[in-house]
């Protein structure tokens, strides 16, 4: 009788969910994120930061001061745009980036995934259409999504977003009637590729922005985990009134706190903010505070400093231990970011690598998980090295070797001959090419 | 020339808004806040807890302890659904309030706001109704407001909701071809006017759910701040299937750190935990891993005993100096919460007799913010003891009776007589009535 209760009751749930719910299907990386949460594995799945490379004993130094100074209010609710002396110190910074920006036009958030969000609530009605890299970040893609944007791919090489293949696709969605409102790109050190798009790419994206009418979604983590010469400035620096630029603090200090922001048109800032007092009121308060005595002390730079050697490291260590174990597989190493992007040869399947991957105690990313149409990507896997020690790297370039040369064995009887690697040459900018 | 490419651009972005943007507002309360922000002013508009209460120093030695037990992981990213050792602790906490839950059932979100904002993503289609109370909580109407939900005000008394009522606006919504989805109330110590809903009205409203196929949201900030002899049980308690409850820990520990969370069906939790996926990929894990920390070194139950005695003293302090005010106007004097919800006589307007209050130095949240009907609530106003000492809220109180005073005056002319306050019976269970 119970039973039969239950067995209604969940009925009755199941019949009230909203249309766009029905379909909502989990990310690839949570669930691999799940799946690798076992101590003998070593992981190259989730993109966190090295929680090793935290700098705890400044930020508990840093809280004892905060409260000292500041009492309770630190733990009151906060202001739904955030901080004000946090946007300050965003707009400061932004500066610095060729980003003039006054603290009005900058909304703090719970991650800049949050920012996504609110972006993807603000402005998508279901069909619009959205401008994704292909391969791009999937946070990006299920974000709007979830508003039940069309999303269209774009092609990226080892330079990122190809302009040329934008337009083609932008020609093609006028003649159709689509109605494109953004293009999302992660322009620096992007994520899953590692690709930093060059300056003439980027003032082609927004000469294409200006003449078809969208926005640009600019999201940027990975600017300052930067190993050799800096980046071009953002979209942002010369995109006036064109460009959502997103910025995060989860790279360079702490992600469990949880504090992003959006910069942008101030008429667009306002509706993002009015959007997120329905979704959360406020972000964390304290997280904000932390982060704003951060910076007050004046910590940020020297810590960013020693961040980029220890990413750089890992870098070089994963880069040359694959390289060491000499296989047929192709990627290009990145010039800074959290990413190494992999690709097998012809008739290789991420998907079915990982299994003998995880039997050999290594995890990964399929490449899958970061298109929009399906069967791109199946060639692909995503390394994240940003999380291990330069030993646990070389450790898991060796079981990953072990992995693929299993993998291609098997796949041999498909082929006629064993795959063979050809060299290609490099992106110049980025150093020396990897097999 | 870069004035007009300006804009051009700020054209350009709002011909980009979604149509659900379009006719987005702020909320009244958080205009509240800023206007508020003068010191020279004591605000009983906003509805925080009070930060003269907060443990600082328990919090400071809980900290450095957490650092010292689990290091970095504290800072990193979090599982979506929230720590799995905060979830097991909420679950228990639930069970001593009579709802059987096991950890899995249990969402943990970034306050319990965005717990509302999943629900209005996850079950709302534009269009359905979400029967409310009117008044209730601006928090929860504009997070369904946002999902473009109908929202059907119910007629509350000094009892909270009002079943019958609740049924009336049902048959009526099911001969008009409604879908009716949800019925959200706060039925213990509501906000804005401090009712808490009788066993039996609980019982009948659930009755009403089965047979009507809508779900409950029982938003649950309040229950632990109790005056006088406990509240009855949740509505989950004996809502099998049919509730999602929410619970927070911002009004007995600290708001900043944005924890709160969503207990129901398991289908229905693990649609809210992937609907959080693109929202915010998790909420703060340090801001989980302190209450968490809290609960386990038993410091809650304590601290609830002395915040009730606190907000109990605060409640009594402006209750006592409104009535020594004898003004003709109406409340309950509630058992528990933050807030007192006065009614003017016939004919006040209370958005007219804040800027007479402010003049005075006081300010409140007019009633109308409560209501989805137009005109409802004009002669209400919510007073929010929470945040205010015992000597500011007698002074407070003077400063409101000034104003009242000067109102109603102002309104002499209009009405053939004096207001004359009429004493009504109170409810006996929750103490002395008030003029």
């Amino acid at each position: 009788m119970e039973e039969q209760t239950k067995a209604q009751a969940r009925w009755a749930v199941e019949s009230l969910l909203a249309r766009r719910t029905r379909g909502m299907r989990g990310s690839d990386i949570r669930d691999a994120f799940k799946l690798t949460e076992r101590p003998d594995l070593i992981s190259l799945a989730g993109g966190f930061p090295d929680e090793a490379a935290f700098p705890l004993d400044e930020v508990a130094g840093l809280i004892e001061r905060l409260l000292a100074r500041e009492g309770g209010r630190v733990f009151q609710y906060g202001p739904t745009e955030g901080s004000s002396e946090l946007r300050s110190r965003v707009a400061e910074g932004m500066g610095r980036l060729g980003v003039a920006v006054p603290p009005e036009e900058v909304l703090l958030t719970s991650g800049s995934q949050q920012a996504l969000d609110l972006i993807g609530r603000v402005l998508l009605d279901p069909g619009d259409v959205v401008l994704v890299e292909s391969p791009g970040y999937v946070g990006g893609l299920s974000a709007f999504a979830a508003y039940e944007a069309q999303l269209v791919g774009v092609e990226m090489d080892r330079e990122g977003l190809i302009p040329e293949d934008l337009e083609r696709q932008l020609l093609r969605l006028r003649r159709e009637g689509a109605r494109v409102k953004l293009l999302y790109t992660v322009p620096t050190f992007q994520n899953p590729t590692g690709a930093c798009l060059p300056a003439e790419r980027r003032a082609a994206l927004l000469d294409l922005a200006a003449e078809y009418g969208f926005l640009i979604v600019e999201d940027d983590p990975y600017r300052e985990i930067c190993f050799g010469s800096p980046p071009p400035p953002p979209l942002a620096a010369t995109g006036a009134g064109r460009v959502l630029y997103l910025g995060s603090f989860s790279k360079v200090f702490l992600p469990g706190l949880r504090v992003g922001w959006v910069a942008g048109p101030a008429e667009l800032i306002a509706r993002l903010s009015l959007a997120k007092q329905p979704a959360d009121l406020c972000s964390s308060l304290f997280g904000q505070k932390l982060v704003e005595a951060y910076l007050a002390e004046g910590r940020l730079a020297p810590r960013t400093a020693v961040l980029r050697e220890e990413y750089r490291v890992k870098c070089e260590a994963l880069h040359e231990a694959l390289r060491a174990e000499d296989l047929p597989i192709e990627w290009e190493r990145p010039g800074g970011g959290f990413f190494l992007w992999v690709t097998l040869p012809e008739g290789g399947d991420a998907r079915r690598l990982l299994e003998t991957a995880r039997r050999e105690g290594v995890a990964f990313v399929p490449g899958e998980a970061f298109h929009v149409t399906a069967g791109g990507g199946r060639r692909s896997l995503r390394l994240a090295y940003s999380q291990s020690s330069p030993e646990r790297l070389r450790e898991a370039a060796a079981r990953l070797g072990r992995a693929i040369r299993a993998h291609l064995s098997e796949k041999a009887g498909i082929f006629p001959a064993p795959v063979k690697w050809v060299d290609t040459p490099l992106h110049p900018a980025r150093g020396a090419a990897a097999q």
